[in-house]
């Protein structure tokens, strides 16, 4: 089966040529497939950052997307690369567990290790998958090579987690982990596990000793300048401050604690 | 009509997914535009920034484009989505005055206001029009869906000024209104208003008590490290230094003022 | 000959629309073209660094590509604007060197001075000639416009060069040349000259007072946030630390010395 499109999640930055040398890579192979750039700017080495903007953007793709992610700090050492096939897509990338947060949501699901090298731009070098492996490989997978070519199924991938909030009698403890371009802290309390502990009652949300209140609808909810609680685009609970950064207001960081109190 | 482009301008950044996600949306509408990328790193919820930069470029785009500017501090709230067609160009976005710079220099117009949800994402949020609304009823313009189809006419939308320069005696006193990467200081003195009010005179260009001189016919008219005036690629009269930045030499921020003076 | 691919690489940044604008004149001539971006992160007016990266990433192109190279601090002085062909790309861009280190490597060249501005976008400003020479003149080469009918061939063009590490003694003296998004430290200090220089004797390098060692295969045969010296996806000898930042490690700027002695 022919992909349209492939999808790119790096760590690698728009300040080199490196992402520029990948999409160079792919259209050699394939060019008739369209680029499509999630993201280039993952913090260096953070897996898990790459994990989670995967796990909130894939499905918007059309299925005819091959996801090429490399955040990718074990580049060279054992870590497999991988291709993974859940029902509707198709993942490439370090076996770290940077595609593992998207993968868990789908529910068939097929993982080869990438081994045949036939499909690798030569010489490997021990420093740059992106462009020696997991683009070219990418290309050859958007051509309609079969799966089953590029290497043997593989049982076991590594796996993280988001951290899953913790009730405390009548406290649901979360916390923050991204924060995003306009400072809305992003926290691990998705919007079913709030529905499901507010039960219908009365509750206030928290960040330290500020008491934030009630959930708003949108932005404008809030007087300018003053924090709020959302249910943002990341379908979590989200503190925002109308008009400015919750990120600077609250001098917030990723693990910062929020937490809901039913009253 | 079909429409071969899709323009995106921003506030939205490239570290997170959400230019990503737009994309999609796009692509999975119309899989045959073209999306080129005017900026994306408006600073956030500068409005009048987002505005100028449309000012700026909109036409060098073809007229086969639809414009997708997304600067919307009040998402969620009352403020209308709307498209406004001119005499050449189509432009979506919210009605805050992001549009409004580029439109008033298009002779007829007609405005629209977004209201028909047949073409929005859903579920639609109330945190990310640029994904639900303004991504995908553009990618639907751009297949030669009829403007009407949107929804309901609308006569009046928000309008944003650039600062007009004041005369004062022999001084024609304006200010920075944009400031470039290379730290060129952009002023709201426009070549035209310039050549009136100097009409063959003599004068010369003061920024505090720096005098600059004359009009420079090239960053390389200047000796490197020092300041020059000249008619930019804003084609308003902007303060550099060659080989250097005006910003950094002057210490300058947006507001500051620069004057013309007659000899 | 019609070519497929225009490649970008320039200081312009991606916080204005100056890029945006180029992309938007090149599809305006052909709309047909693939435009792929290298970096338009290179330091304002850095010509080094715009030369580095090009000369780092033109091989991995299709041979269907011409290359829009500006970092260009003489735009409207007497620098001229060029095209050079070699036997297998095609460069365009100031003649200030920033084209000379992918040149030097390609065997046969034609060099010719862009003077013809039936292919230029008019007016034709002193400031922006990405935008009304670069740009315009691409689009036309890539379809297939005769490289003579854009000026007279020239002999001459502007050269730059990589400093030649030295040998003193049993101890090869190199500095860094460029520093990535990861913070590893590039030299320059070739694959095949280090060969040559340790011609299999032992060897140690150090940077400063610290002792590096031998060569690392990977980055993950180094402890964690230790340092290791490798050859990189550059062809060079990289300073590097394991899951961290060689800059910040050694507190490093381009121009810090390294040093190879044999044992």
């Amino acid at each position: 089966m022919d992909m349209k499109y492939i999808a790119l999640l790096t760590d690698f930055g728009l300040d080199d040529h490196f992402v520029g040398v990948m999409k160079a890579v792919i259209l050699n192979i394939n060019p008739s497939v369209s680029i499509i750039d999630i993201s280039h700017n993952i913090r260096p080495q953070d897996v898990f950052e790459g994990a989670f903007l995967l796990r909130n953007s894939y499905r918007y793709f059309s299925k005819d997307t091959v996801f090429v992610v490399v955040v990718d700090p074990g580049v060279g050492s054992r870590r497999k690369p991988i291709i993974i096939r859940t029902a509707d897509y198709t993942f490439v990338g370090p076996d770290n567990g940077v595609l593992s947060l998207a993968v868990e949501e789908g529910s068939t699901r097929t993982a080869l290790e990438i081994k045949n090298d036939k499909y690798f731009l030569k010489p490997v070098s021990n420093i740059f998958h992106g462009r020696d492996i997991f683009a070219s490989v990418a290309a050859h997978i958007s051509k309609g090579e079969r799966l089953e070519n590029f290497g043997p199924k593989t049982e076991i991938f590594s796996k993280l987690n988001i951290p899953i909030p913790e009730i405390a009698g009548n406290s649901l403890k979360g916390k923050v982990v991204y924060i995003d371009r306009f400072g809305n802290l992003i926290t691990n309390i998705e919007r079913e596990a709030l529905v499901r502990f507010i039960n219908n009652k009365k509750f206030e949300i928290k960040m330290g000793d500020t008491v934030i209140g009630d959930l708003s609808e949108s932005y404008a909810d809030a007087t300018p300048a003053s924090p709020l609680a959302i249910i943002g685009s990341f379908d979590c609970l989200e503190i925002s401050v109308n008009r400015g950064s919750a990120k600077d207001y609250f001098n917030a960081e990723e693990g910062r604690k929020v937490e809901v109190v039913l009253k």
